[in-house]
């Protein structure tokens, strides 16, 4: 089991991260990137005999630069022999402490600890500009200490990076107030410290720096490797203040005109710097404090490896925008980048709950008032004759694009499969997590607001189940015209036919029971008659599917015969909305629990839907599990249907937690899609959040 | 000969370029770059058949981007019998035709003609609104012509790219006014038409767009690649525009804040777009001008070649900014993208000073305001005790980083080879520049206001002569305390000693005597005398020089023996200022200039300064020959010591042209630095445009 896997250690709202942790040219400073920057990092500090110097294995070397000045130069035997002089630390000397709000390593004098805060996105419309400094400030901070307590001599240690090419120079900032040092590319990444003693360089590379002795030669406008160089008096320990920093401002999307809401308040890259450091005492306490909330001693430690890394990884895919005056709040999606996907906000909306709920406001609105559609329908085969109702598109953009309204990125038209269009399984989504909003909150005034939408979404419901009220099996029988003569697809889009086709499917039909008995307590007379009504089909008809063999078919009354394990993942909702009796085996809904809770007990078996690693397969049918899916659904499997076995907990969590350790996966931080557990799509990923419902198990 | 060679069609002062020419994923549309920006370029029609398409040769076959989502999909037998349904034109169809304003691609029923105006860069302080956006509107317009007039079958045609990776998405333009289509990158780059039936489309690849049936998935916002698509009717033959266009607003540069001028007048980059398109009678108009201007019947077509690919390469790397509200004018330095190199100003001014000589001023002005230090000096060895002088430095920033005041990015303190400082070299380029300038523009005030300045450069010239006025001889004998006990170098800082060194090198000390015989013209009472007085001594040393062999040794009075071709440079300035009897084998220097011509007959020969393709190179002991200075000493040769022979014309011209169009060297448009005829630096470069000066030749 690895130590060096790359983490995101992001800033909230500004779509950006300093990766760390996989060996290599693997991190650094990325902004609006859906992989790690490839740069190297330079964490490092001179031998106690004053003669060489180590390195953390954060880089690798490169042919220098200067060649491509000077091309009649070439390798000396001076350089040759002086190969050696930068070293990385030997692996058995590096430890690693991670958290949810730190990132600690250690390597003989030197520790180097990243600190990751805060993780509550506080409200623009209702907080004091200097709670959104605070929060939204683009940097993130660390703390290089250096014990020399056991040394005579004065040694150097050094922390810096190579920027990716870009248009815009590496450069020494030379205009910072007194006290303050830092370098920058261009004015959109940079690293800054506050030591007055300290020394920024460029060179060529972390050695040329290093050895250059002359100290004006520091200031060389051709270096592409930038180092801050500190000084560590003998006999003595010393910490030192550095801040990560990151920065865009004016216009940033196009489609429609929006700026980073940091940009209200920070003017350039130097202005990050500076308060981030200035803040530093601030920012490591509420450290400690996220460090303590959320390393849980209920978890086991699987369990807290992934409970950190998935929450890092989220807050790298955040990006908090200016739009007409207005927050305009946005998830986007790991190496995709697509921005507020809709099937992940329904995942990551337990995390968005329970540390911001303005958040999912602010997505559900979005949906409302710019990516909702109304469609007509078709039954497999036949025209598209009949009305559908309103639905919500899969996303709201790309990379900084926000799409036209009504229409997503991602979806085409005239599909069956990946790209085609998820109508039924967005609108579930918007009433879930309408559902759960109003719960947590209970923000009675949205509800009032959106009630006219609840009651569209039902009509909507009804009519994909069947236009003729008399012919309703509560579930989806109808496809959106948008898929022409396609059919509708559900999140689990990559997956085959078990999990990626909408109409009859298991998941989808436990979804739709789900939110209607959601909305059968926010609508009121009739129309919550109704839901009821819809729910008891969806009950009824997904219980009659169930086999002699113990288990119900991913696609009920078709072809597909497949077991699933998001069979139960439905159920999460109207726990979480407190609906304790419709999830109970002795409950209204007691049998389809029932039925439910032996389907997962027959699939959870070797050969069906568990790797033989102990890890989970959602579909017996595909070599695809998802891991933000799989913690859901283990929190199902155990919260809910109270199966607390090893195949549901340690057994499972350590196989997971071995997924994201493979050698194959360590450069994608976390990651979702896993064949065999080996990340193959999904990477570097914001789903993971799901893991947040551990926390609240008994 | 290969016609697939990339060549800048680059808009005026954008620092941008639509590159085209070599064959595969090479050009595509740079913007700020050191190197062409290697995207997929699409350019084709379908087939008469109405089955196939073909394009030109731009781009290269990839993986479908599709595999990153639908990671179990794979090539299936269908997509394998397509793979042919896009192919290359064959190259025997292709012609092209390359002149200074438009480049002109045809094959069988299709032409693709690229329109490069304007080439004057207006004076933006006296200029009008009109005027400065008509110059500096940063798009690159194109003519697609489709000849279907033999064929009874509607036709598709089509024109587009795949934007390298950034952060922003490509993106269909939605909110173009009524008739206007479009796509872009981002912000960033993008593509127009205003024909009306023309459809935008984007995704995963060329093929799939063509292809695609549906026409609502065009709008595909995953896609990575965007066409525009044409439709030509049976029997006719249509003409379409097309604006390829580049736009960064905003603060663009670090260590002082600046903008584009252009973005003064254009907001977005569909309003580049636009403008470029209703001014297209206007742009293609001015193109045919600048074709009949510089398609001068007196060049040979490997000079015309020469002259319109150094031309293009120049605009590419200009760029004018907006620095507290007044221009600034910058000009990059190729692949290595330093601003206002001065050693490149002082051969880039033949060209300025014909289109634009405001820009040399506005060049100047800067490097006296905030580029210009005062120093020591010291003999070799010795400690640096004497006073200096004012210089300037080598550069003013790199790669949108406007460096410190008084420091240059390029160099550095105790060196003598490459990176050390050109302090002596500028001096020289400011007093040159300087006097080419009022000798251009009859600029009195300016040189009322620099006269100071001039007398400075006068003094600073001495002290490097000898501080001891009686130990004077002209040439340079003292090196900067910047190099501190290191040693001044020259622009050819990556050739060895013979060119690369700096004191009593004969390149500099022809280059200092011309200075002198200047200023003299310049100045009053004494010091016109000592400037007089400081040429004759130059004369007189290095005539001293010439030896029994018939040549001067590179370094004079060292150890350095090499023959070199620029010994003959430093005449062009004379000359160009109209002393015409300075340069005359019958005037007062006539001694200099007879031991110049006899140096310069007895080098340029095979085995010394010739290689074997008749290609000049510059110094017989190093295998690096810059183009850019062949050019300004072929002009030299001919024009002022009337050596008018095949080597010196039509041979060399040939020589040339076919070292440009090696295979190696065919990506990188116009390249300086070249290693038996392959560029081994300065790739992509704008110093060819001392090739300007063959127009004046007799």
């Amino acid at each position: 089991m690895s130590i060096f896997f790359n983490a995101f250690h992001a800033p909230l709202g500004a779509h950006s991260s300093f990766t760390l942790g996989c060996k290599g040219r693997s991190g650094g400073l990325g902004l609006e990137m859906g992989t790690p920057a490839c740069e190297n990092v330079y964490i490092g500090l001179e031998n106690r005999d004053n003669e060489k110097f180590k390195l953390l294995p954060f880089f690798e070397y490169e042919e220098s630069e200067s060649y491509r000045y000077d091309h009649d130069s070439t390798l000396n035997d001076e350089d040759k022999k002086n190969e050696s002089f930068i070293s990385v630390f030997k692996d058995s000397s590096i430890s690693r402490d991670f958290k949810t709000g730190s990132d600690t390593w250690s390597a003989e004098d030197l520790t180097f600890k990243i600190l990751s805060a805060p993780v509550t996105a506080v409200d623009p419309t209702t907080s004091s500009v200097e709670e959104q400094m605070f929060t939204y400030c683009p940097g993130v901070l660390v703390e290089l200490i250096i014990d020399n307590r056991e040394c005579s001599k004065e040694r150097k240690a050094v922390f810096g990076y190579t920027p990716r090419n870009s248009t815009d120079s590496l450069n020494i900032i030379h205009d910072l107030p007194l006290g303050y040092k830092g370098l920058a590319k261009g004015r959109s990444t940079g690293i800054f410290t506050n030591d007055k003693d300290a020394i920024p360089a460029s060179g060529f590379s972390a050695e040329d720096i290093i050895k250059e002795e002359i100290r004006e030669n520091y200031n060389f406008g051709l270096g592409t490797t930038g180092l801050l160089q500190f000084k560590v008096p003998p006999k003595s320990k010393k910490s030192f203040k550095i801040a990560i920093t990151f920065f865009r401002d004016g216009i940033v999307t196009s489609g429609e005109e929006t700026s980073y809401w940091y940009s209200r308040f920070f003017k350039t890259i130097s202005s990050v710097g500076i308060y981030a450091l200035n803040n530093f005492n601030k920012y490591k306490q509420l450290t400690a404090d996220i460090d303590k909330d959320f390393d849980s001693p209920k978890l086991n430690s699987a369990q807290r490896f992934q409970l950190a890394h998935s929450i890092r990884s989220y807050f790298g895919s955040t990006q908090l925008l200016d739009w007409d005056n207005s927050p305009f709040w946005v998830v986007n999606e790991g190496e995709y980048r697509m921005m507020n996907t809709f099937d992940l906000t329904v995942d990551q909306i337990f995390f968005e709950l329970k540390q911001n709920p303005w958040t999912v406001k602010n997505e559900l609105d979005m949906f409302v008032k710019r990516y909702s559609y109304v469609d007509k329908l078709h039954f497999p085969g036949e025209e598209n004759i009949y009305d559908g109702g309103i639905s919500f598109t899969h996303d709201m953009g790309r990379e900084n694009h926000i799409s036209r309204p009504e229409y997503s990125t991602y979806e085409q038209f005239g599909l069956k499969g990946c790209f085609s269009h998820m109508t039924h399984e967005q609108l579930i989504n918007w009433v879930l997590c309408g559902a759960l909003y109003i719960k947590k909150t209970g923000d009675i005034n949205w509800l009032k607001d959106n009630k006219v939408i609840f009651e569209a979404c039902l009509d909507s419901m009804l009519q994909r189940d069947n236009p003729d009220p008399k012919k309703r099996n509560g579930i989806m029988s109808l496809d959106s015209s948008r898929t022409l003569n396609g059919a509708e697809i559900t999140t689990y889009d990559s997956l085959d036919e078990s999990l990626g086709q909408s109409r009859n499917n298991l998941y989808m039909a436990v979804k739709s029971w789900a939110a209607y008995i959601s909305m059968e307590t926010l609508l009121d007379g009739l129309r919550s008659v109704t839901c009821k009504e819809q729910a008891v089909k969806a009950a009824i008809t997904i219980e009659s599917h169930f086999n002699n063999e113990g288990y119900i078919p991913a696609i009920m009354g078709e072809s597909c015969d497949s077991k699933i394990i998001p069979a139960i993942e439905g159920l999460v909702f109207p726990y979480y909305l407190g609906m304790f009796e419709s999830v109970s085996e002795t409950g209204q809904y007691g049998s389809l629990i029932k039925v439910l809770k032996e389907h997962f007990n027959n699939v959870l078996k070797k050969g069906i839907c568990l790797y033989n690693d102990n890890g989970w397969k959602l579909s017996s049918s595909a070599d695809n599990s998802w891991l933000s899916k799989i913690y859901l659904c283990q929190y199902v499997a155990r919260e809910i249907l109270d199966i607390k076995t090893p195949a549901t907990g340690v057994d499972a969590d350590n196989a997971h937690m071995m997924w994201l350790l493979k050698k194959e996966n360590l450069p994608y931080a976390w990651s979702d899609q896993m064949k065999s557990g080996v990340a193959h799509g999904s990477l570097y990923y914001p789903r993971g959040v799901t893991s947040i419902l551990w926390l609240d198990e008994a």
